[in-house]
């Protein structure tokens, strides 16, 4: 049965730190997704002896090695005649491999240096995993030794190049090879507004601990809630499709999305479904909104723009917030964000308008409105709506705070869901 | 002589993939600028054999170790005990770190529980590491064995805490202890608007290979250009100077700024120094440049705001943008961006306006405005000014690049310095 797996990274870029390894990441998240134990993660730079003794120290550790980088052309990529030797095995040419090098730099109208035909040799053996968006082929290479039957891969360290040739070509075949009758199956739910620790409580229950494990991820502003069950496949997708629906029931309003959407293209998604154009004020935070809306492609569509009102004057003159308004209340004040709410949704002629003021600091707080104190406001044509929050942090942490929160105000907006009193976000 | 550093990285959330290892990375950025050699890192979960097989490889191959993680409360922070089992010392309590744990529960007014005199307790011999950010102590330990002379270091894993506490207390440490009358410093110069390759071509020559090193590192959209040079103190700080102000100076204005600063904040100092105050007017970064400017503290003296006009009858309605300008050249034109420049500079009663217009993609592009075609316009009250880039990249990667060339035409123009004709970035 494989279960146990060692990663291995290899480039002077990590050991210099010029680059922070995301590949061991990406690789140690997926593979304890479906189950397998990520027992040691070695990083080396570009070096013979290194390279060697990294194969070496994860082939005594794990079943399956998994490396990435050193597969370039230049003589500083190392990793497949440092398996070659570890293994005891001779380098041979692959023909195929050879003639599509040969061809992209015809097709490039460049002659080929000898040396890039280095990427057209792998261990005797070895069985080539293809790279449809890099030159860099990876492996993969069955060892059979005094410490058992192993399995080498060997990938690109192109993170781009890296990903899609894992989950295609080396996932599926560890999944298949497994042994047993057992599978790992999971869904993720992202969620905004609810602790850790309250989502811990909410979520008691739901899933039996026999099969089921639930982790959660806190990735600022946002905790994404994975549920993995484990068994004889069709239990286990039978479970993971009634555990799961049952689980999202339970995260309720909370849960904003399966999988990997952002809370923008889902707040894209809701604005299109109802067929609303949106326009926003934004005053703290500066443009954030407006940016994250428009990294949605097609956002055109609902989105039709607006203001970074930074200061009184462009309050008034912009967004037509009354300076009684201003004087009596403040800039930042609910008052204020439902008149920029309103003003912004009027004068763009949009179906809903968000208005945001408040405080990012660390400068510009006092005992009354302290650094971090937030006010929302959105807007119809027939309704308004404002709330005071208390946010804290770093300029950044409160400016994305804030955007996140008014995102989520749209989203419940069109689900109409109705605003919380309260955010618990940590 | 110390020169070898190995790095281990403990804990389980780095083996299940739910933290990128940032630990690794700062450590090893630092130790290669100190002019040190990391010959490995070592990456594994909260597993007493693991931690023990790590500690023993990492000894093995080099003479100065450095771990992080695993020095909490709880009975998966298994660091301590482990190193003493490797190295064969007994545990001691330390009373004053008692003691001091034993006041801050009573500060809070709980009661300790007695798994946190875990936290004072050290291997025989140990020399504690204070950490003035969080709870736990970490600890520097001398080991001679029959492979030679070993150093240990023991940091706690949360990287707030981790980072002074290596800058403070190991760095300098090590750098005293190398041995010889070597020591290696370094100045960091921020570039944008060359490629890596045409900084290469541009710096030749300028330091002497011997004692000095160049290295690049891309952290897109800017490229830093990281001088070291080694040798006698005296000497190296005088060859530091030397070499740095004639580096800088040949990089001439595509160098923005000397240590860690970020574009926006050059552009801040650069607004106050000249008493300018600015206005965005943005189409395709959808409130980047605004997002950004509004990062750094203080940014209200010289931002007022801005338009983020997405539609047609946004950038006519609120930036007086001629509807025949539009129709004749199209909202994706020199025209255009230069009377959105023109326009939120005269309606926010701005010193200096700027618009950006351009198409994101991955839609929207036709034969003669491709995806990634972005158009910028500078206007004050007397001049204007507008030129057209071909950009290329991810929807996220042309916003970033646009807000980022956006940025630089306002340091330039306070500067005086006369807008690039073109961008080379890669």
């Amino acid at each position: 049965m494989l279960e146990k797996v060692a990663l291995i990274s290899t480039g002077d870029e990590l050991t210099t730190g010029r680059t922070v390894d995301t590949n061991a990441n990406f690789l140690a998240d997926r593979l304890f997704s479906a189950g397998f134990d990520v027992v040691a993660i070695l990083v080396v730079g570009d070096d013979r002896e290194r390279i060697a003794w990294a194969w070496r120290e994860a082939m005594e550790q794990a079943e399956v090695v998994i490396s990435t980088g050193g597969l370039g052309p230049t003589a500083d990529d190392l990793t497949t005649e440092t398996i070659a030797q570890v293994t005891g095995r001779s380098l041979i040419l692959d023909e195929a491999v050879a003639e599509s090098i040969r061809q992209r730099f015809a097709a490039m109208g460049r002659e080929m240096p000898l040396n890039n035909l280095k990427q057209a040799r792998f261990p005797e053996g070895a069985v080539i995993l293809s790279n449809p968006l890099g030159t860099a082929p990876g492996f993969r290479l069955e060892v059979e030794s005094q410490i058992g039957r192993r399995w080498l891969f060997a990938l690109p360290g192109v993170p781009r190049e890296m990903k899609p040739m894992f989950t295609d070509q080396v996932l599926p075949w560890l999944v298949e090879h497994r042994g047993g009758n057992v599978v790992y199956l999971s869904r993720v739910f992202q969620t905004f507004g609810i602790s850790e620790s309250a989502l811990d409580e909410l979520v008691d229950g739901v899933v039996p601990s026999e099969r089921g494990r639930l982790s959660f991820r806190a990735a600022f502003p946002q905790i994404s809630v994975r549920l993995t069950v484990h068994g004889p496949p069709d239990q286990a997708e039978r479970e993971l499709a009634e555990w799961g629906d049952r689980l999202r029931q339970r995260l309720g309003v909370y849960c904003y999305a399966e999988g990997d959407a952002s809370m923008e293209e889902v707040v894209g998604q809701e604005l299109r479904r109802r067929g609303w154009r949106l326009a926003v004020a934004e005053s703290c935070t500066g443009g954030l909104v407006g940016h994250r809306i428009t990294n949605v492609p097609g956002s055109s569509h609902y989105f039709l723009g607006g203001v970074v009102a930074y200061s009184n004057e462009a309050k008034e003159q912009f967004l037509g917030v009354p300076r009684e308004t201003l004087e009596r209340y403040g800039a930042v004040s609910v008052e204020t964000a439902q008149e920029m709410a309103a003003g912004v949704c009027q004068r763009f002629g949009a179906d809903l308008g968000l208005g945001i003021t408040g405080i990012a600091g660390p400068e510009g707080g006092s005992p009354d409105k302290p650094v971090g104190t937030v006010c929302f406001g959105l807007a119809t044509a027939t309704e308004r709506f404002a709330r005071r929050y208390q946010l804290w942090g770093t300029r950044e942490w409160i400016k994305l705070l804030a955007s996140q929160i008014a995102l989520d105000w749209i989203r419940r907006q069109a689900l109409g869901a109705g605003l919380p009193e309260n955010f618990r976000f940590r």
